[in-house]
Formats: C-alpha cells, sequence, structure tokens
C-alpha cells in the first residue's frame, strides 16, 4: 500500500515566520503522499483583541461563542490557510487548503453542553465534535498529487461552521484513511517529544507502548498537556494507522524516518 | 459540450444575508457545471475599521497596503467564502472554495506601478493581475460534479497573496474553460441589467452589441461603474464565451433561462 503522511502542526510553528518557513520546505521535500493539518496559534487572539472581542473562559476552558468563531474562521481558514498554500506553492509544491466544509471534507456536530451532577451545563460554544471524514473525496485530492492543508474548522452540513481541535482532525483523517493507505500520523510540537524531564529537551523517550503510558501518568511524569495528544496518539493507533510519532517540526525529516521523535507502538 | 456557468456576485448580495441565503438556494438548484465567483462586501472595510486599519485612496483609487491585504484573505477566503461553501453543503450542493493559490488553480503578478509623463507613479499596492488559470485542475474539482466557490484572492507562485478583482477572475475562468465546455458567463449585482436611465430598474437593456456599446458610451447613458463590467463581457465574449449576460442576482433561474437581464452579443 503507499504510504500517507498526516502531519500536525501547532501555534509554535505557525506563529514563527522563520520556523514556518523552513518547516514548509521540508513539508515540500517530502516525496510521499501528505496532509497537513494546522492549528490556530496566536494571530487569532491578536486579532480578536485588537477587534476588542474578549475570550471567554469558563472552568479554565476556552468558549467559542460567535464572534470569536468569525475569528477563527478568518485567521485559520483565511490567513494561515492561504499562507501556507502559497508558500508551499512557492517551494512547488502543488497543495489545497481547505476547512471540513470543503468538499464535505469533515462533518461534525456541535457539541453538546456537558453537565454533571450537581453542576450548572458547560456550554463550549461553536465547537464541533467530528463525526465522519470524506475519504473519496481526501483520496480524489491526494491521488492528484496535491497536498491537503486542512484547517481547524469544520461544518454540521446545516450550514454552520464549528472550530474544532486539530489534533482530533489529524487523528480522525489518520484513521478514515488507513485502508486506503499506509498511514503515519505526526504530531509537531516545540519539543523533541514525550520528555521524561518536562525541562530536557534531551529526555525524550524513544517509545511508549500503553503500559508504559500508564506508568508516566501514575508518576505524574506527563504533563496536562501531553495527556490528550497521547490519547490521541493511541486511538489512532488501537484503529490500525501504522506509525504515530510525537516529537519536534523542526526535524521531520527524520521523524519521518524514525531518527527522532517519541514512536507511540503497541508493544 | 457540456455547459459551464461561471456566476459573480458582489457586496450587495454577500452583504445581505436573506438575498445570500435565497441566491445560494437558487444557485444550488442549478444542476449544469457550475463556478461562484465572489466579491467582498462592507465586512472586510467593518473589520478593518475595527482593527484601526485606516483604508488608502489615493487619486480615487483603493491602495491594498500590507494590512489591508491580511483582512483581504482573512475576510474573503475565510469568513466570506467558506459561509457560502458551508450553507451551499446545507443546500445538499457539494461545494469546493478556493482562492488562486489553491492547486495553483490561478497565477497572477503583482501589478506594476503605474504612471504616465509627467505623473508620480501609483502604486496599487498587493493587487493581482492574472496570468493564467491551471484548466485541469478546475476541471478535475468539476468534474467530481462539485461546484468551484471562487475567492477573489490570487497568488504569484512566489508565496505572495494578491487582492484581485472578482469581475476579472470570473472572465478570465471563464474564457480559460471555454474550450472544454459551452460556457456562460453571468455578472450579478443589483440591478435588472444594464439601463437606461440609472434610477429606473425597468429601463434594462435587453441587448447590447459593440455597436450600442459604443453608442451608450458616447452619449453617457452608462454609468463609469458600468464601463470595466462591460469590457469584461465584451472580452469574454470575444475570447468565444458562449453567453454573457449581466444581471440581477435574484433571478438567476430566469438568467439562465434568457429571459432577464442584458445580453453582450456580438450583433
Amino acid at each position: 500500500m503507499e504510504k500517507l503522511y498526516v502531519i500536525k502542526i501547532g501555534g509554535n510553528i505557525i506563529d514563527d515566520e522563520n520556523k514556518l518557513s523552513s518547516f514548509l520546505k521540508d513539508f515540500a521535500e517530502v516525496r510521499e503522499k501528505k496532509i497537513l493539518v494546522h492549528g490556530g496559534g496566536k494571530l487569532a487572539t491578536r486579532v480578536a483583541e485588537t477587534m476588542g472581542i474578549t475570550q471567554q473562559i469558563i472552568d479554565g476552558r476556552r468558549v467559542t461563542d460567535a464572534e470569536t468563531l468569525k475569528v477563527a474562521i478568518m485567521v485559520y481558514a483565511g490567513y494561515i490557510n492561504k499562507n501556507i498554500v502559497a508558500k508551499l506553492q512557492a517551494q512547488n509544491c502543488n497543495a489545497f487548503g481547505i476547512t471540513g466544509a470543503d468538499g464535505n471534507a469533515i462533518q461534525a456536530h456541535k457539541r453538546g453542553i456537558a453537565s454533571s451532577v450537581g453542576t450548572a451545563g458547560l456550554d463550549y460554544g461553536f465547537v464541533g465534535d467530528i463525526d465522519k471524514v470524506n475519504k473519496t473525496f481526501v483520496q480524489e485530492i491526494l491521488e492528484q498529487e496535491i497536498a491537503l492543508v486542512i484547517a481547524p474548522i469544520t461544518h454540521d452540513k446545516n450550514g454552520l461552521l464549528l472550530n474544532t481541535n486539530a489534533d482530533t482532525i489529524a487523528r480522525e483523517i489518520a484513521k478514515a484513511m488507513n485502508n486506503l493507505y499506509e498511514v503515519s500520523l505526526f504530531y509537531c510540537f516545540e519539543k523533541n517529544g514525550v520528555l521524561l524531564k518536562e525541562t530536557d529537551d534531551g529526555s525524550y523517550i524513544e517509545k511508549i507502548n500503553r503500559g508504559t503510558y500508564c506508568e508516566l501518568k501514575e508518576k505524574n511524569i506527563v504533563s496536562s498537556g501531553m495527556i490528550p495528544k497521547l490519547d490521541n496518539a493511541f486511538e489512532a493507533l488501537q484503529s490500525g494507522v501504522q506509525n504515530v510519532i510525537i516529537g519536534k517540526a523542526e526535524n521531520l525529516h527524520n521523524l519521518i524516518n524514525h531518527q527522532s521523535g517519541t514512536a507511540i507502538v503497541n508493544e
């Protein structure tokens, strides 16, 4: 089966013009079929602030109200997505920027109001939980030797656009394409991988299986921000994604060649 | 040859949520292959104002500086384009929103500084003049029975996104697809067509050829805003586009059935 790389990058790369250009140069050089999923970054916050839109944080969670959603669509699907596509075209990498609405690529539903006994319901606002990925459409683009660049925005098929976690999009895309390609999923961030000591970038763990993950959690070694990423990684692995690697965006080629990053493995 | 409709809508429809929804319902019902090219609208101006970005107007012409370009990308390629796509998906019309950078669909160059003898050069800023349309890519999408929704942003293949006139994009797309489909080009705006009396929407002219156009210009009957649209229309016609019609967006089905609007004709 042909290889497909699903690569997720976050704010630390997007916010740094030099790092982004360098990463996109590496990405353009990848010869296999490839999908780039990007997160947000600080620009959305800056635009929202400039427009006088205050971020709502309830119980430590960011709430996407209507105005914040508008900014997310403008910045993620507009500015960031199209700049990445234009930069890839400049590297002779034919690319195509989409949201979940385009080609009905990723359909989602607005997350329900979460509540537990004795607490008031928590409304996340315009946040999407993914229902399905349009494999046929994604494949049609990939088969034209075009790289897909996916913004973290989905839709509900009723006309509503929804803010959606980029890590989850990467996971669901990897899972969906899994029976058509030999899929590798890369979660790129600012560290070398999952670290034993958060302040020591050299202390990254080469392989983590469910057992070691459990131990790391019990010993409070993995940071709270890392847990959802690792949960996503294990879910992808369990669904048959061949390789799942967490590592540094600057090391893309080494991540692909298994010479860097933390590999999430079955055994 | 199969039919292809290239339909351009402007700010008057985009700014009015009800009119836009109604237009998109009509557009979704069109069974033939179709491309929607949209302009900007007032949202970009509002966002720019809210962000404290002042519009530069030099010699009566809007100049796209770096900050204005950023807003144009966010609003046109992000907010407007993705909302149109989501609304079409809700109407069971599979649609795909792009800029010229996506799939290298429309390549352009930054407009040079215009100068005439004795005057200083006029720099339009980040404005693109179109060099070529990627016919193969556009056709690949259309053949999947997906409607293309094009935002008025192109790129220069060197990483630069450029603000580009939507009427011109519609013309160039119509011209480029002309040997693959029987193309009809529709310029939709707020009037019934080209009017004999600007205040009387009933006074629209059914047909205009080059001779009548010349007379209308000499008699100052066509408004100055109408002239570039008519020039675009005649250029498309001359390049072999089958039908070119200027009319009201609300009458889309009638425009298609030649029961409304001003037809631009050879004789």
